[in-house]
């Protein structure tokens, strides 16, 4: 029976292996090459009609040659610099060229704009800065959040609405998540009997969500991935990237800031520039927590890691009357990444946030575990819906090759985004939020194992003050401040 | 060459074995055969003239009935409570005899009581409530706390100093911690050339602290032991008693309060009665967290969990003019514990407290790791002293079957504790400051491993605020504001 099962799922994958959604005529370009790059290889080639000799990857070091080759893809070791990436990339890039960039440490508004300038397509899967950026002591932190990094890449949009498209943030979270987010916003409507149509841009998404009453939407991530060898002392282990991961941890905790909020948070400050959607904390991500809940796992504590999907959802869903906000929902994530990182994290905080001498990515090594990775909308008439995926190691593996959980779900996001993208390519700069979620979810699908929407009735005031007297705010338990683990 | 070490090792250890400290005469009655209970016996036998027909084991449950009977041992399932513990411990004590309580969900007073009343000598490694006592609401933190507990044991000890010894909280902390502290006061002493006389009082060992400016002592433990079964969700996994850590760890946050702090914590709170040298932080320890540091483990975010030793260490360090306190040491626990331990706290918070429905003990199955259980002493001419054991789980197990490292420093200091009031039968209810640490040191240190002092520049305000600006005291780096991790 299990084996019928199994080959069932083969079935499927491969029917949906042999559906291409898009042709890429030029080059693709993919500048960085660490667990998400060597993750997207054979599904690439599955969803996209492009052959190999298209494909050129360049990366900061020898990381996934072997993959690489496997797939007959030229590889080019090169770390590309603010001084030399002009010089690396342009030769390859012209219109009809698609430029993927999955690189840490290499600017994507760099990147974004000379791909504008060929006329070549691009997406990353999230807006970063050169080296050092997360972690420049010589400006502020709000100037290394990622309301900053937007904020340029808005700014660069704002006038090249028709030219080359450029999808920004486009894997997983961000990516999917706001795809999430909203057929959870269709969901919930259909589920509490509100007969709506499909909303078609950003204002009519944020009325759905005002209608419903969402005051709150947490990206709610729980990976209970683990290897049979352990995190050792002075390592940090995750699933995916590590610098990635430390870099964004170390990022000030950003929120997209809701209008029901009431309580200010004693760190919190307003950027005093752009479109005042999102706050930021003053202190890293990596050492702030949230309560959160997931079907799976329950309530949890996750980081309050910022995200570029945090801005991003809490600015499309901003509500508008004559200028004034009247609408918006608070946004952020909660991530309980593995056991592992957990305790790379703790390890991190400890050394006063100078990382680790030894970094380790899992992904073969993976024996057990489970990526649950969904939007947790909150205040609506039936109190709490998760709506995500249940992506578990061993279905992950029998999906894609030189894969985790983790890395696939970000994969599914990539490919949507790229799909979407070659099947839109003047479309000019765009976010997740822009784009059409109903193809974005028949693209990634396939690849997201149990894609599930489950209500509950979890509140962050859920069994809270049974032991010690808590300063919370019983009239709404969605405030902000009820879910910050102080 | 490895072999005759280990050769070399076993001699010892077997030559230790053969030196038997104290006799016993009368009943040995072990209230409470968990981790600590069963590591216990064979090196009861080894280093305490007693036959098995003298001990008889009254427990909870059926735990450890098998090593109970490798001993011959008599062993009777029965949990005590409230109602029935007079009936079913007081046939078994008289004059001679011997009660050592290892039991969660006991009270201590009760049974320290009850010994005296009978005549017969007590020990315990903490000072216990009955069941719920812990986490009983009805009652002020203030009143859940070490400090109110110890207080009671207190007043019941003013008038009583001359009859049963009743050695209160002689584990390794609390207990061996007191050894640790008197120990690494005289050596850094002798190593800044001050010349002084071992201290007989525990006036002359404050006033010992005073003159070499100790601001700060840590408890300073980094348990590095795992096994290869890793923690699964909704499961609580430690290396000794899963209740016994989540009782201490959701009583209130306690820590001696030292006369040079100058920033009051915005959660503490002065109890109000008794010594005063303590307060407590309004929140349960496992969610408290402090910065301290280990020789091996290097700085690290321990759990500020409550611990007797944090109380009675900061007491007895207490110097007093004409009345007036003139100095104490701020005295804390900063807990490392294993990393399946970390991961239960940080699953136990997200759950509110709600404790797993799974708990598992490692012991037979570690594999690796090492307890590094020392005082960090901070303030003085050489910055930081920490002196401690480090005990491997390898060699655990060459020392004594049935532990694990952890286990085995816990019994070298009940060992210790009942070896001195053996041989001092009449000197009342007594607290580990109170007793010869020189024999204590002798006792235990056949089982801890490395016995290692050693000297550290590290402050808490090393490598703070590169990233963001925190509001630390430059002024004084032993601050426990600076200490404090929010």
């Amino acid at each position: 029976m299990r084996r019928r099962i199994n080959f069932d799922m083969e079935m499927k994958a491969h029917k949906q292996a042999n559906t291409k959604h898009a042709h890429l005529q030029g080059n693709l370009i993919i500048v960085g090459f660490g667990s998400v790059g060597q993750a997207l290889l054979s599904l690439l080639f599955q969803n996209i009609e492009i052959r190999s000799d298209q494909v050129r990857i360049i990366t900061a070091d020898e990381h996934g040659s072997e993959i690489a080759s496997k797939f007959s893809v030229s590889f080019t070791p090169h770390s590309l610099t603010e001084e030399n990436y002009l010089a690396v990339l342009e030769p390859w890039l012209d219109e009809g060229d698609f430029l993927l960039n999955l690189a840490v440490d290499v600017s994507s508004l760099a990147l974004m704009e000379l791909c504008w300038r060929r006329g070549a397509l691009y997406l990353d899967t999230c807006i970063e800065p050169w080296a050092g950026g997360y972690v420049d002591r010589s400006v502020s932190p709000s100037l290394r959040s990622n309301y900053a990094l937007r904020e340029q890449a808005l700014a660069f949009a704002r006038e090249k609405q028709e030219g080359p498209t450029a999808l920004l943030s486009h894997g997983a979270n961000p990516g999917l998540a706001s795809t999430f987010a909203k057929q959870a916003l269709l969901n919930i409507a259909a589920d509490t009997g509100m007969a709506v149509k499909k909303p078609t841009n950003s204002c009519e998404w944020a009325q759905l969500a005002y209608q419903l009453n969402i005051k709150a939407i947490h990206i709610a991530e729980r990976d209970t991935q683990a290897a049979s060898q352990r995190k050792q002392p002075n390592e940090f282990v995750n699933t995916w990237s590590v610098d990635g991961f430390v870099g964004e941890g170390l990022q000030p905790s950003e929120l997209g800031w809701g209008t029901h909020e009431r309580h200010w948070p004693v760190d919190g400050a307003h950027h005093g520039f752009g479109c005042d959607a999102a706050i930021y904390l003053n202190r890293p991500g990596a050492s702030t927590r949230a309560r959160s809940w997931t079907p799976l796992g329950g309530p949890y504590h996750g980081f309050l890691i910022t995200h570029n999907e945090s801005i991003s959802i809490a600015d499309h869903l901003t509500l508008r009357e004559k200028g004034e906000v009247i609408y918006r929902p608070t946004v952020h994530y909660a991530y309980l990444p593995c056991d592992d990182a957990v305790l790379s994290v703790h390890e991190l905080a400890g050394r006063n946030w100078q990382i680790q001498a030894k970094k380790r990515i899992l992904r073969d090594e993976l024996v057990e575990g489970t990526d649950e990775l969904g939007v947790l909308l909150m205040g609506h008439a039936k109190c709490a819906y998760w709506y995500g995926s249940r992506l578990s190691i061993g279905e992950a593996r029998r999906l894609a090759r030189f894969n985790s959980a983790t890395s696939l779900q970000v994969v599914a996001g990539i490919l949507a985004g790229m799909i979407w993208a070659l099947q839109n390519p003047r479309s000019g700069v765009v976010e997740p939020e822009a784009i059409d979620h109903e193809l974005v979810l028949e693209v990634a699908k396939p690849y997201l194992g149990e894609l599930v929407g489950i209500y509950s009735d979890w509140t962050p005031l859920q069994d809270r003050g049974w032991l010690f007297d808590e300063d919370v705010d019983r009239e709404d338990p969605w405030q902000f401040k009820n879910v910050r683990v102080t």
